[in-house]
């Protein structure tokens, strides 16, 4: 087993490289500047709080708000935090140059170490730089922060699971593909989802199903062939890649989003995420959310019938189908209701959760595809798009 | 939005769809001769109880023993189950021979329902047929053993997370997928990969990594290309699919099969489902283990060395990187080497996990990849493939 020991070098990443190296370098020399003046080194980064977290009805989406926190070396309540994220800039900077792509786990590990010292009093002590990657993941966080750039954009990799299928044709990695000609596969979504070019695509709309196994029967029936389409799964609750894809998808090549999940909190929360983006990382959201997506369904008036609207479900099926609503569910959509303004301000979504929360009950996906194939993917999903039976 | 309501039709699915069918209509047809000869109707099952299950040392795999069992309609502590083993079937039949891709979700939904009858004294009772999907997928596996037809040749879906890269070729579809030009991407394994036909390969190994941020990692820095292999990862504990398609490498293109897992019992675990295939489903093994997969790493040596073999860990590393077991570790080790045969009769493996359990600590695959890419991909893997240091 011969050959070098240098990783292959792919062009675009090289570049997105030398743009993350840059402005790393820009956003810390100042500190190393402060320094040589005899100034105390010290970052200034957005507050990364809940407190700090504003949703912008405007955009509709979460961001951070105006608040930033100072971070000084020479306090000692901020050198530890100050100390990591300089550690944790320092290792991604190197991975950098170095052509490496280090995974999050990655960065924790290259990072932990411990750190031995004496104290004032003379005392040898000792301290460990980080102990749990949720530690060290934070610090990546400010660094994103603080640089504005994403961790894909350092070419920092993470566990993926999108899927996406379709009229459409990319390149990535060199390698131009066409994901109408995947077989009954699919193509694998990598983390770094701005590095893909979008060449072209023929589609009229974006499905996204929150379940891989209904993604693969709806893919397998033909879905995306018949109703010229985007065919994407996140697998349950969507990691980010995912969510750039889609994102762009409708940014780019404006394309109507349309999300189908479980009806019940957890698949409204993933619905959200898609949406507005994730609560407690509101930085992401600039641009992994899609706020024009909408929630085709399955929503409560599918099942029962709203006004003038017949539901999809016999008062049989009704029986078979439904499953009582947990404590715990109706403790979320609670929550739901009373927190979230993009929630308690939509006229839709405020009907649905009350719909909810008087019947107790909920529905999965697969209820309506065990109705069949052509009941579920040539029925009841093009007839709700058609008639504009969705919430956004 | 228009169109018919029937699902594309795929040509290899047909072909697969009326053998299935055929072969079901076979193994059931028994049932209503004997109805109309005035005979008790029974199904003759094989066991797929754990006293049943026996491992194969010459295969190396585990399988079903000999015990069958009789369910008869007219036992009443049989004819539950025996009603239950001919709704399912009656269901998946019914799914093939109109197009349907049902998920073994779907088939919960399909089959559940209430039976309302009266009993010997006149009384009104109802029944459902089943309540939890862990029912009806049990009835699932007995329609398995019953016609030796795995799910998959049924055309029944389930949620899939395995992906693949490398110099090969494959139709599905009526697609020809060329797997080394899929940019930074992969191939998302369908459930059916049975019905994928390997067209090519172009590989002298197949390298299965058990974490997805790993796979994405070597894929980048194009391991593959280098050393002319196949790069699968299942993401975790493998599902059917990864495990088939694994299997046909080795079988078919007699490929070797090197895993990386972590190290510790849940990394050796999930090695051993590729060997030898669950536990608990012994009848998989037959078509998804791979009995000759080797276990590349990371090895309780590659930390501390063995004899002559010099760790891959400085005293430094190796004091940063290992992870202290837990007693669920410890107790998961000691279970290993004291219930499988082919873990206690094996030399290198009763080596490997009795030094676990020595030194009571483990390692992550991450902590070998956090010494670099160089390290990782270009040195630490192709120098134990090329020195044989692997257990089998």
């Amino acid at each position: 087993m011969s050959g070098g020991h240098e990783p292959f070098v792919d062009e675009v990443d090289l570049k997105a490289r030398l743009k993350a190296a840059r402005i790393m370098h820009e956003k810390f020399s100042p500190l190393i500047k402060a320094v040589l003046d005899g100034k105390p080194p010290k970052l200034v980064i957005p507050k990364r709080t809940l407190a700090n977290t504003v949703f912008d009805p405007e955009r509709g989406i979460l961001s951070l708000g105006e608040e930033v926190l100072e971070r000084e070396f020479l306090d000692l309540g901020e050198s530890r935090r100050f100390m990591q994220t300089l550690l944790m800039a320092a290792i991604i900077y190197q991975s950098l140059i170095e052509n490496e792509y280090p995974t999050i786990r990655d960065l924790y590990y290259k990072g932990k170490h411990t750190i031995v010292y004496r104290d004032m009093r003379g005392r040898r002590r000792e301290e460990n730089t980080w102990d749990e990657q949720k530690e060290s993941d934070s610090v990546i966080q400010d660094v994103e922060v603080y640089t504005g750039l994403f961790r894909e954009d350092m070419l920092i990799l993470s566990k993926e699971k999108g899927k996406v299928v379709g009229n459409m044709r990319i390149r990535s990695g060199g390698d131009v593909i066409d994901l109408s000609k995947l077989g009954h596969g699919a193509y694998a979504i990598e983390s770094t989802a701005d590095l893909i070019e979008i060449l072209d695509v023929d589609a009229e709309f974006v499905l996204v199903v929150e379940k891989d196994a209904v993604f693969q029967q709806l893919h397998r029936a033909g879905f995306w062939r018949r109703y010229k389409s985007i065919l994407i799964t996140g697998s349950g609750q969507p990691d980010r890649a995912t969510r750039r894809f889609v994102r762009r998808l409708h940014d780019e090549h404006g394309l109507p989003v349309y999300v189908i999940t479980d009806s019940d909190p957890y698949g409204w929360y993933i619905y959200f995420v898609y949406k507005v983006g994730s609560i407690n990382l509101s930085y992401e959201s600039e641009r992994l959310a899609t706020p024009k997506a909408r929630f085709l369904g399955v929503q409560m008036s599918d099942v029962f019938g709203y006004g003038s609207k017949k539901p999809y479900l016999s008062e049989a099926e009704r029986k078979k189908f439904i499953i009582k609503a947990t404590d715990r569910d109706i403790k979320r959509a609670k929550e739901l209701l009373k927190n979230y303004p993009w929630i308690y301000k939509n006229r839709l979504w405020k009907r649905e959760i009350e719909l909810f929360l008087k019947r107790k009950v909920k529905l999965e996906i697969e209820a309506i595809a065990s109705k069949g194939i052509r009941f579920f993917a040539f029925k009841y999903i093009p007839e709700k798009i058609e008639t504009g039976d969705w919430i956004e």
